[in-house]
């Protein structure tokens, strides 16, 4: 009975993300659905990969948490266009609740929207929003135990971003697992190892989405 | 609509956990749900906990995971019971997966059983499992922004580990604020500070625990 609500719920969803991907697709702007768990790094990540794309890209984010807005005043601080959703209780973003701010962001002038999700390493990967793609954060603080235990947001991402690698040093994390078990779940991730802090790999990381774009 | 299935949803799991609370009663046993994101180390600290605690307490274990056995093999080879919960897709324990597990364990020869649960900071603080206290895992590395982002499980802990402090030279995160935003949801929070790498903070830990249970 549990799981023919959740399959419904999953179903209306998927028609929502559908408009909105046709919404997607006639405004002419790229959407990249940024998952990873609480501290692995998005929001920082967001900073740097604007910062680093906004010569060439024109950018908007939509930012998902359960209370504040936090992150969206950081996201706003860099002049880009930026809409914060309050989830209240829940875990993930879903269809419905992109759909419902999308008349809040300029989208036809914008060539990429990254939706940042609700720092979680499950849910947010059961829920399409309309994206081209998904790709997501790892911190090699978390450990390299995580593919095996949260796979399906492995299976559904594009990219792989390994963050926090100056850390490496300081602690017990085995990355090459962590490829290892990444790309045994999913052959075609794309893995960049990354530090927000020293700078290290996001050139190369914002190369690769900017090539996406085009 | 959305709402009133979920508020259904909780009625029912409260009233199972009261019958598990009821059974952890009867057995004598004093029973903690462990919480925190992927990756902060809730493990780690609970084999730390175990080997602190075995002389004086007899201790059991429930892991939650979404999939894998991972988990209860580490905590089982330190021979203390454990059984292995997969919840597939979902993220977050609930009493009713308690329940059905409870037989496998000799509950009434325990004095304390700890209930992993899975790695999320947003779910598993909505849902009761019958438990006497509730406590949470925050490594430092996860950053200071954790209490106002994710407000529920600091307010529904009894006890905060900020766990991996030893990393606390290498980052920018200042637990100052943790503390003092931690605190400001909930006065009542005990929070502890440990590194299960170098045992820092393990022992005071280990007696509150134990002073707990007596």
């Amino acid at each position: 009975m549990k799981v023919k609500v959740v399959s419904k719920i999953l179903e209306a969803n998927d028609r929502i993300a559908d408009e909105n991907r046709k919404r997607f697709k006639d405004a002419g702007v790229y959407v990249m659905n940024l998952m990873g768990a609480p501290g692995a790094g998005k929001t920082t990540l967001l900073e740097r990969t604007i910062q680093a794309l906004k010569p060439h890209l024109k950018i908007g984010v939509i930012e998902g948490d359960i209370v504040g807005t936090d992150d969206a005043e950081r996201i706003g601080a860099l002049n880009v266009p930026v809409v914060q959703i309050n989830t209240g209780g829940a875990c993930h973003l879903d269809a419905n609740m992109i759909s419902e701010v999308l008349s809040e962001l300029p989208i036809r002038e914008l060539d990429m929207l990254i939706i940042e999700n609700v720092g979680n390493l499950v849910c947010p990967a059961e829920f399409k929003v309309g994206e081209d793609i998904k790709m997501m954060v790892l911190s090699v603080a978390e450990g390299h135990d995580k593919p095996l235990k949260y796979p399906l947001m492995f299976q559904e991402s594009s990219a792989l971003v390994l963050n926090k690698i100056d850390l490496l040093p300081y602690m017990n994390t085995d990355i090459n697992k962590v490829r290892r078990d990444s790309l045994a779940l999913n052959p075609k991730l794309q893995i960049f190892e990354i530090s927000c802090t020293t700078g290290t790999g996001i050139d190369q990381w914002a190369q690769w989405l900017s090539a996406l774009r085009s």
